[in-house]
């Protein structure tokens, strides 16, 4: 019997929330079908016992037992190795996986993260900076739209890389960068049509709800 | 008997020198005292076949018989496996050490990669932009400074987390950024120092510059 607990903020602002990484987690628990609990930390004032699961003062953080692990991408790692519903059980397969999984994180949200920070600030579009992170993003999504038109999911069957692949492209497509590349956009909707990704993201937005209707009520 | 080969591209311009990925292949190959063989692919005109070991056209990717990885985290993350002296043999190492490659590439290097190509634009420093990137990886580094001071390496013992966190960093200090940093400076310092280190960088370095020495000669 696993004793899983995500630790998530126990609210944020209104405009990341829908995107915050304790999605993730929430997503892969859901789809292995995972019993878990949630647990909320503050999000202003962090403590040093919230440091010393996050050295980086962000969310989330996994405790299994008496282990707790941060990063998304060990976190679904540490998931996968749990359930086959998460990871292949052939090496190849598994191997896949990992690769999969790291280029999600570091060729793709490596060039969609700093493009997406260029949205939410509201930058201006004509600076040579922003064109070069704009140029960045386009020839990763250029690579990702060539993988894409041939596969349902990135490994044979759905996996843990796919959780991580679309919550990246998803953030793209919220500021409308996939216009461009269809086989990307039908591969987000695929991935977040599925009933753990719907549920999760609902688990989420009513959590942070929650904290909203707390503090009207005070 | 392992067979691995490592590819990388048999020519880049100065900029990168010292700095392309495979460099932290080579180290961790070093540090294990595994056996290897480089192979050089092309720069400029990148192959299908090329693209069918690496999706985004980029190097290095490793292969180990007839598994081909990419992806220096998945990499580090397979030769981890193939020895101690790259990843601790208690599960609660080996836990530590992937949260920490994981940290290296998407907490950190997601922070310093934006940050740099700054630096490698020359752009202007005066921009909202640029100040909202040098903000992001000064807040990273602030949370890395408390955590290397109090340790020699991440995990206990040196690792693949070291390499890739060392090597991370490294491309900070190319460019003064950690100046306000000691613990971070002094822990790069170290990382550098290691033979293995010396010899992956003087290897690379050696191997760029034959194809120069080869192009004169044409």
């Amino acid at each position: 019997m696993n004793n899983l607990t995500l630790a998530t903020f126990d609210w944020v602002p209104e405009m990341p929330r829908g995107f915050v990484r304790d999605l993730r987690v929430r997503w892969a628990l859901e789809e292995a079908g995972l019993p878990y609990r949630v647990e909320g930390v503050p999000f202003g004032d962090r403590s040093a016992e919230h440091f010393s699961h996050q050295p980086f003062g962000q969310v989330p953080w996994l405790t299994d037992g008496d282990t707790s692990i941060f990063e998304s991408g060990a976190i679904l790692l540490h998931l996968g190795e749990m359930s086959d519903a998460l990871m292949p059980a052939d090496p190849r397969g598994r191997g896949d996986t990992k690769e999969w999984l790291f280029a999600a994180l570091n060729s793709v949200e490596m060039a969609a993260l700093p493009w997406a920070l260029f949205q939410f600030a509201g930058e201006p579009k004509d600076s040579s900076a922003y064109k070069q992170f704009d140029s960045f993003l386009n020839l990763r999504l250029k690579h990702m739209e060539a993988v894409l038109e041939g596969r349902e999911w990135l490994v044979g069957s759905f996996s843990i890389a796919d959780i991580m692949m679309a919550d990246v492209l998803r953030l793209v497509d919220r500021f409308n960068g996939l216009v461009e590349y269809p086989a990307c956009r039908a591969y987000v909707a695929r991935a977040t049509a599925r009933p753990a990704f719907v549920k999760a993201h609902a688990d989420q937005m009513a959590h942070f709800a929650k904290a909203d209707l707390a503090a009207v009520a005070t």
